[in-house]
């Protein structure tokens, strides 16, 4: 492929046409590969995204009180759900890096993915202004979008376990990966959740070292007698 | 006064007239009030503001790179700014508070002063868009924004000598004021700063406690042979 046919696939990818593709280049170009980098884009577009999901989630969830938005929003633009964007983008393929972080495989990296999407956010607003940029952030969270629930707000119950312990000062948990079975894409994961208080260690199973966390985390709280999900 | 007199004097001082005057009465509700109040309003005012004035900054100064449009940006909208413009409209004096608030004096509050801001931006876009609240901030804002240049984006001297303490695991400074002299309205402050790793206190004048305190911070620097101002 030649670069502007690697260009334009990218763009159809996006779904947005370029008036000026040095917008889009200069979006690619991480700040290893010289001084003329996405930063600045970045700063904008980061702040654009958090204002057109801000918008987005207060007429979505007309109920919600204000600690639930940020939790939704703080969902919604963490670096992981950037990163999943990108990947669907393919920007890895495309983005400009130094030497070093080309050899490091820096076009992996979550956060330079994650900036990456913000970078095209603030591309797309430079090259034809508000609308546009938040026309393309709600046609790429859409999917995403339509998932929250309200429900999503509780907080997590290792977060909830931590702040339990830590009201009533004592000792943090901690978590053990005990076994891992299976194939290397169909793993399970056997976590041990050690809290001192409590007399035996709790576990917790799932498809990522995460999940069990949780799911030996919740196991805990239950044994603590805490509710699992306050409203 | 009629209650209609002072929501006119308000809008007034604010610049912008509601076509709905219930979206500002909104804005002015503390959630001390009840459970109708500003909250999901200033969420939602924060997310503008912020974006606003990114968008600014990215156009005012062309020069400047991530780091500095970011610091930029922090004392835009900090609390203390939001509440300089806050006092500025005497919103204080519109405030829908508690009992409890009223009687400690909730409506000086810096942070209730700097939220009710934040919220009657989210109103304004609520009332008429996007383009109407942006106006109204580069409005507030101007003669702050007028008065930015990129010198502003150094750290001050009370952070950097912190940080080089830090940095090399050393003992954090204590500021002492050691005298006040002159009119209760034209003070001179004398502050000592007391760096552990040096010999002797630094000393810094200033006619307010902060900018002696810098002072001293800053002759600390000097002292430590740290550069006061680094690019």
């Amino acid at each position: 492929m030649t670069e502007s046919e690697r260009m334009d696939a990218l763009q159809r990818r996006i779904g947005y046409r370029f008036q000026s593709i040095a917008h889009l280049r200069l979006a690619m170009t991480h700040r290893s590969h010289g001084s003329d980098n996405n930063e600045r884009l970045e700063f904008l577009g980061d702040a654009i995204l958090n204002m057109v999901i801000a918008q987005q989630l207060f007429q979505q969830f007309p109920e919600a009180r204000e600690g639930q938005l940020s939790r939704l929003r703080a969902r919604m633009v963490k670096g992981v759900t950037l990163a999943e964007i990108a990947l669907e983008f393919d920007l890895g393929a495309h983005l400009l890096l130094g030497s070093g972080e080309l050899k490091s495989g820096g076009f992996r990296r979550e956060s330079i993915l994650a900036d990456a999407v913000e970078s095209i956010i603030g591309a797309i607003y430079l090259d034809s202004g508000f609308d546009a940029s938040r026309e393309r952030i709600l046609a790429w969270f859409s999917p995403r979008l339509g998932q929250l629930s309200l429900q999503d707000t509780q907080k997590d119950a290792k977060t909830r376990l931590q702040e339990y312990l830590q009201s009533r000062q004592q000792e943090l948990p901690r978590y053990e990966v005990v076994d891992v079975r299976g194939e290397a894409h169909q793993q399970t994961f056997y976590v041990a959740c050690n809290v001192p208080v409590l007399e035996k260690a709790t576990k917790g199973t799932g498809s990522s070292r995460r999940i069990a966390e949780q799911d030996a985390a919740a196991v805990a709280l239950d044994a603590l007698g805490v509710e699992r999900s306050p409203s």
